[in-house]
């Protein structure tokens, strides 16, 4: 059965006694994979929006799609209550490609030193790239919700949200790193850090 | 100015005279790249849908949205009238991961040989993955209007229409080929070949 | 003993017990590999051809060559009795390569769309390349033998025969998708789906 | 000349009249390459460090060495003077593979979220390995310099400073999105803006 | 026209002035190219075999068959009259497999250090793989001519013939370098030096 | 835990016990791994230089800094006595950055056929990059001690040292392909593989 062996899809699983090898990578025994694994329906209702600096971002990536793997794509929904921000972060292993549904939506990114900043005001049907790797950011400025859909250029892009990896890493980076670094004082860097990793 | 040498950026551009070279490579000038060249905005307004077997889509890739150069996706829009189909096609670079803004959609998928087909009926907010060079479609089987998005993992993901690429090419297929490929007579290979090619 | 976590081959082995992991990845153990998996030895003699639309294919991939595992390279021998046809097909994840040995065949591929088609007759001796993840065939149009080679730029190609895919897929593509397709009666379709459910 | 038109080397040029097109790409011709261009000889002297929160990073990538244009390394030398911090940043393209040849360095990074910190106190002759995309830092806690080197996996491996892409970006990023994400008061925040944007 | 910017073929064109530029690379302009491109006929008549080392090797690589840029595959069809050897060699960026057509073949190939030989007698249908990057030879250990065809895994796999690259470089290797990597005398290596220029 | 299935680091680990399946890859549960698994001691003493023809190269990969694991880079230092060579060799998968740290080396590398030799004398602090799997020497032309550092465009470069690849085979070579190849008298030949072999 060379079937067997190269797939066109290697589904994902985390269970080696469930599992077969695949040109030697465990994957689901392709005989046994059903539609359901390439087929995801949480994204129909809109979720509430209670936390502090975060919108709401659903992604579905490879850890709950399991058809996605090795086929270097993703998905997500955001949606944003007025004035929510999806603070400044990165993906560092994939490209944002986002189309607006509804509402109006600030955008930016910055480049690699030296940092240029890219901006722009996203109405519905506006659709704008941000590259890989590149700190970027989406603020709903106005008091109605947003709705967006982005695809992403990989089955997992990680996301580095800067605030939270600077002041609320665990453990924490020492405060004499950050003072110098940010030019802040070192009552200020410790507010933050309590800030940060509190959340 | 190293900066010219390797920006994050490679916006496309098709014209010697307006480029750089940029790793031995053309592209705009990376300082003279503005915030539109991240920017489309021709999604806003659904456009009619008249031709005979294919759904609208509207692909916003590369040739449309210069700054996705190098940057591995694409999106598109998808809008289907009653009973549309967007027949069997294979995109040979691309993986598709699509989700449905409204209506219901039938859609399936056919893995290489030997060929299994995968099929789900899709309600609003569900989303399936299209694994990339295998043949799919999707069909509107209700009365009401379709609305779906899709990410593509290509900056160009091309198309192959088969029903177009067998009977469609020009110049024409020898119908001999046809006539015992598909095991038809060959009137219905030259009412075919007639059909398509006048599309 | 660091030779064993990154030979230059890795070998396929199917069955966990008798692989060891190499970066992460199953392989057959390299202390014990030997000049047999690097090795085939079933293409001298000729096969007869007798199935109705398929030329006789014989393809040396990973599958019975194990030594090809991630080498992104595969053989392919064909012959072709008097007007025997290699149909319509597609390898999602290679070019082809092919040489004429003996005979003369007729071939040819297809663009994506635009649909736009390459042919030539080819003789001994000479070369032709269908690139990766177009439709293409050949065709023995003499009653003479044709055998010819063929390299492939992946360990295992893959293979999309259209008409197959199309007709022949378990379970059957709904017909109302196909007949909307490819502008058939219902009559006509149903008999291309029993022919090719069959095969 | 077959020789023109896949060199082991392909050596960036920056002026189309003085180059050749070799794959379709521009670089130097082949023949005229020399072997200054695989070599550079700007490491020798140290230089002093004077900038305020910036250590000395010398980069040798193929913006000063063509020849490594392709091949996917670079190569940094660092020197710190007492207490001279590499303040957090991240390289979009490449990992950093660091060895100390002289002093004490603390060294960290800060995975994807959740922002797990790796950290470690570096002597003469120790190696440490920072992620590629990875959020890190460097710092002499002593006050005899330090002198490190680090190999970098790609040609060009960019470096976003954190600090200096938040706060100095230009044009700056819209306050409001600063004072949300790091939740500091505005007035902390236009301090910033002015420190980071005036260096 | 967006088929200009990213065809399914890349065309090699050597000469900017006949060249467009798709996705900022110079290539034929697709709307040009013909179907002679994707062809290419020297390998009808067998040549002969008049130089002392060498077996007679005809490469059909992307220098003359413009069509395979950017494919990943070339072709190679080997003669041996008696006795003849295609001596060690490396062919640095690509896995070779070859078939035998007619006659006897000694193979084999060297893994990189701990160097462990793997070799084998070929017969006519057999079929052998050559790892990439691995010194290999072909030895015709008959008096009968040997014919073999060879797929690989490159457009342009490259050759490095060792004994020429080390005896035979231009300008020659330092002698001292040699003598002491080849415990040679140094009459050996200047009798080797002067053989190998000469050819 | 979606964390356990895309880590940024995918740590390698021999033993199947002690591992996950990360993307059907085994490798060390990444909430288990620790700071040193980045982190290596080994190069802060400089070792004696007591063999032959081999300078003292000490090799930083994957197999003993398990952290490297998928991130394409590697590091060696290199010690030369007197009139130590590092001879002939090529590293089929990695490009070499070399810096000087102290004393005078001699380095050359040869292209690809036609074998072009570049080579040039270096001092301290200079820089040069040996294009990968292309074969290369360094040599120390004088007597007092050379330290070098080099960065690695591989987690595992591999090494083929050319005369024990050709003469120090196990099994050995058939004598009759060495003396053709080199054109050496068949008492050279045997005395070479002795010689290579017993090392």
């Amino acid at each position: 059965m060379g079937d067997i062996k190269a797939p066109e899809y290697t589904v994902h699983v985390e269970d080696n006694r469930k599992g077969v090898f695949v040109n030697g990578k465990l994957c689901k025994d392709p005989s046994m994979v059903i539609v359901n694994e390439f087929f995801f329906s949480g994204l129909s209702e809109l979720a509430s929006t209670a936390n502090k600096v975060k919108s709401k971002v659903t992604l579905v990536n490879v850890n709950i799609l399991a058809g996605l793997n090795t086929l270097g794509i993703s998905l997500a929904r955001l949606v944003f209550e007025g004035y929510d921000l999806n603070p400044p972060h990165i993906h560092p292993r994939g490209t944002e490609l986002l189309v607006v549904m509804e509402g109006t939506l600030l955008v930016g990114f910055v480049t690699s030193n030296p940092n240029k900043l890219f901006t722009k005001v996203l109405d519905k049907g506006d659709v704008f790239v941000f590259p890989i790797g590149l700190m970027h950011f989406q603020f709903n400025i106005g008091k109605t919700n947003v709705v967006a859909f982005a695809g992403l250029s990989s089955q997992n892009p990680r996301l580095i949200t800067i605030a939270n990896a600077v002041f609320g890493s665990k453990p924490s980076i020492n405060p004499d790193v950050l003072i110098k670094a940010f030019q802040l004082d070192k009552g200020v860097v410790e507010y933050l850090e309590k800030e940060f990793i509190s959340n």
